[in-house]
C-alpha cells in the first residue's frame, strides 16, 4: 500500500523526481516566443544605443558653457547646425557652439549635454540664448547605457513578456531560444463514457476530461494530445499507456473513479514503471497517483471532472512548469468571505467561489451545492484551500482566492 | 489644444467611446475556446446527468429501509442485482433489497440513497449487512443536479477557463460562440528606425517597438498586424494609417517623440478622424493620443519603447478588451518596498521593479538607473505606480506591484 501524501509533499516529489529532466530547446519566432520559456542566457554582442542618444528636443552642448547662466543672463550660443534623425553628425562641437538635436537623434562628438528647447530663446540669425545651465550627462542617454557587449540582459528559464521581446529586438534577435513545449497525453477510461458529441445512452455519460484537461494543460504552456476513451480493460490500457509514454513527455489518465476501474490502472503502472504516491489528502481528488515511465510522469486523475480539475490545477501545471524549467505562478487575491465555511476531515478543502465587489471590497462566495458539480465550479471566478489542520474559516475572514485563468 | 488627462479619465473615455463596438462572433474548437471570451449566454438543454447517479461504490437502498440500524445491530438485505457501469438497471430495487453500484453508476428506480461499501458487511450468500442508516438522498446526484433544462450555465462575456470548457463538453458542445479577435495594427514612425534584422548604421536604431507592442497585443488576445516603419512623412504616414484602419478593428502608431514627428501624427489623425486626447499625466508616456478614426480607436503613442510599453499596459489592453467585450484583469500583488521611490511632478509615475523573496516576505526592489532603458524594463518582474497626488514612498512602504505576463 501506498501512504497517503499531503499537497505539499505531492510538489517536493514531483520536483525531485522530474526536476532534472532533460530540457529540449528550440528557435521561436520573435513575437511567437512571449509567453515562452527561455532555454539561454541572452548575452549582448552589441551596444544599444550605439552613439550617444539626446532623450529631449534641444540643443546639444558643452556643459561647462553653460555654467552660471540664468533667466536674467542667458549664455549665448551660436547655433552650427542642425542633427537629422537618423544620421550621425560629422563635425565635432565647435567651442562656444550648440547644434540643435530632436528627441532620439545623435549627439555630435564634444558635447556632453544637451539644453531642452524649453530653456532656450531663440535670437534669430542663428544665435540663441541658454537661460539653465546643464550638468554634463544631462538629457543623454550614452552608448551603450541600455546594452553593452557582455551585458547579461535575461536570464535562461525567464517566462518571456512583451518587454524582453522588445529588449530582443533591440539588439537585433529575430528568434529566441526558448524550450520546446511539452507535449501531455490525455487518456480518459470508464465504461460509462461516450464523446462529448454522442447523446449519452441510459447510464452514460460525455466524456468531460478530455476537453476540460487539454484546456488546462495549453493554458499551462503543454500541447495536449488526446487519446480518447479506452474501456475499463487492463490491456486496452496498457497499450494506450504504452504509445502515450513513448509518444509524450508527460501522460494524464483521468476515470477509474471506482475502486475496481482504480485498480486496474494502479496495476497498469505498477507493471511499467514505479508508482510513486497513491492518496493525497486533499478533497476533491484524494484518490490521485503519480508514477514514474520510463523517465517521464504519469498521472493517475480521478474521473470525477472537478477532482480531476483541482488535481491538474495543483499538480499537472507544477509538473508542467518543472519540465520547461520554470515554476509556473498562479496569481490570487485576498478577499472576505461571505459566509462560514467548514471543513473537519483532516484533508485540505477545494472550493470553488464566486468573487464580489461590495461597496468595494472584494467579497468571496463559496459556490454551494453538491460538492463535485461541474456547472457549479465552471461558474466561478476562483478557488480557495481550507488547510487540513484547519476545521474552517467564520464569516467575515479575509482568504486568499487563487484565480482561474491563464498561468 | 488638447487638455492632459488623467489615467483614469483616459480609461473613462475609452469606455464611453468604443464601449458600444459592434463585436462579431465565430464559432471556436472546445479545446481552443478556452481564453477567448464567450459571445453567448449558454443556456442548457439537457439534463446532466440524465439519472441518478451514485457518487460512492456501494449498495443502493431505499433510506428507510435502514433506519435504526448500527454497528452492533446491522440491516440485513439481500443483494439482488449489480449495476455495471455505463448501463441503466433494468427492474426498480424490490423492497427491503438492495443493489451493489459503483461509483458514477445509475442507481435504480426506487432507491433513493446509496450506503458506502465501508459501512457494511458482506455475509456471503448474497447478503449484506447495513451498518449505518443512510438519509435520504445520501450519495446520489440526481438526474439534473448539474445541468437541466432552461439552466443557465455561462454568461456572455465571460472569459473561458478549463472548468467551463468541462461544462461545455459535459452538455455535448463541440464547438463555443466567442467573439472574434480584435486585428490591430501597428505602424512605427521615426527616420531613425531600422528593422530588428538590420545593423545600424550612425545615427539608427532598430525597430523595438514593432515585435514588442506585437507581443504585448497577443498576450492581451488581439491578432497584431505589422505596417512595418514608415519615414516622417505626413503623406506616408497618411497612406499607412488609412489602410490599417480599413483592414484592423485598433490601430497604434507608435514613434513621432520629437515635436515635430508628433506634430504630423496629429495632423494625420485631426484630418482622418476626431482627436480624443492628446497628452497622459503619466510618466513615462505623457505624449500620448487616442483619436477615433472611422469609428476605430487610433493611439500615437510615443516612440521610445519604454513610454510605448506603459501606454499599451495601460489603455491599450484596456481597449481591446473593450472591443472583446469584456475587461482584461491584471494581476497584481503586495510587496515591501526594498528603498524609497521618490515623484515630484504632478503625474502618475511608473516604474518597473524586481520581486525577491526575503525571509518568506515579498520584497519589491526598483529598477535604478536613467529613465526609459528597454532593458531595464525586460530584466523585472511588474511595476508601480505612484499615484500623481503622492511625492513618493518611504522604504518599507508596502505597495501593489502589477505583475508583468499574460492578461
Amino acid at each position: 500500500m501506498f501512504s497517503v501524501k499531503t499537497p505539499d509533499e505531492v510538489v517536493d516529489m514531483i520536483y525531485t523526481r522530474f526536476g532534472n529532466a532533460d530540457l529540449k530547446s528550440e528557435r521561436a519566432d520573435l513575437v511567437n516566443a512571449c509567453g515562452r520559456i527561455l532555454a539561454q542566457d541572452i548575452v549582448a554582442d552589441t551596444y544599444v544605443p550605439d552613439f550617444d542618444r539626446s532623450t529631449v528636443d534641444g540643443f546639444a552642448v558643452r556643459a561647462s558653457s553653460t555654467f552660471g547662466c540664468s533667466d536674467s543672463m542667458p549664455t549665448l550660443m551660436r547655433v552650427s547646425g542642425r542633427v537629422a534623425m537618423g544620421t550621425r553628425p560629422d563635425e565635432p562641437l565647435e567651442p562656444g557652439c550648440c547644434v540643435s538635436v530632436p528627441t532620439g537623434g545623435a549627439v555630435p562628438e564634444g558635447a556632453d549635454a544637451v539644453v531642452m528647447l524649453e530653456h532656450t530663446e531663440d535670437y534669430g540669425r542663428g544665435e540663441i540664448g541658454v537661460c539653465r545651465a546643464a550638468a554634463p550627462g544631462e538629457n543623454i542617454i550614452f552608448r551603450g547605457d541600455d546594452v553593452f557587449p557582455g551585458k547579461t540582459v535575461l536570464r535562461a528559464g525567464r517566462m518571456l513578456n512583451p518587454a524582453d521581446i522588445g529588449a530582443l529586438a533591440a539588439m537585433g534577435y529575430e528568434h529566441a531560444p526558448v524550450y520546446k513545449k511539452p507535449t501531455a497525453g490525455i487518456i480518459s477510461t470508464g465504461d460509462e463514457l461516450v464523446s462529448a458529441k454522442a447523446v449519452p445512452g441510459g447510464g452514460q455519460v460525455r466524456d468531460v476530461n478530455s476537453s476540460m484537461l487539454a484546456a488546462a494543460l495549453s493554458s499551462y504552456g503543454a500541447v495536449p494530445v488526446q487519446y480518447g476513451i479506452i474501456r475499463d480493460d487492463a490491456e486496452l490500457l496498457r497499450g494506450a499507456v504504452s504509445r502515450a509514454v513513448r509518444e509524450c513527455d508527460i501522460v494524464l489518465i483521468s476515470g477509474g473513479s471506482s475502486v475496481g476501474t482504480m485498480d486496474a490502472t494502479r496495476r497498469v503502472l505498477e507493471e511499467s514503471g514505479e508508482i510513486l504516491f497513491h492518496g493525497i489528502a486533499m478533497k476533491p481528488g484524494k484518490p490521485a497517483m503519480l508514477a514514474k515511465v520510463a523517465g517521464k510522469p504519469v498521472f493517475g486523475l480521478p474521473g470525477h471532472p472537478v477532482a480531476a480539475y483541482f488535481g491538474a490545477e495543483l499538480f499537472v501545471s507544477y509538473t508542467i512548469g518543472v519540465l520547461m524549467g520554470r515554476e509556473l505562478t498562479s496569481h490570487s487575491v485576498r478577499a472576505y468571505l461571505s459566509e462560514p465555511v467548514s471543513a473537519n476531515d483532516g484533508r485540505a478543502l477545494y472550493m470553488g467561489v464566486f468573487l464580489e465587489k461590495r461597496d468595494g471590497v472584494l467579497i468571496a462566495v463559496p459556490a454551494r451545492g453538491k460538492s463535485g458539480l461541474i456547472t457549479r465550479l465552471a461558474g466561478c471566478d476562483g478557488f480557495l484551500c481550507v488547510p487540513r489542520d484547519c476545521e474552517g474559516f467564520s464569516g467575515g475572514t479575509e482568504v486568499t482566492v487563487t484565480l482561474y485563468g491563464i498561468h
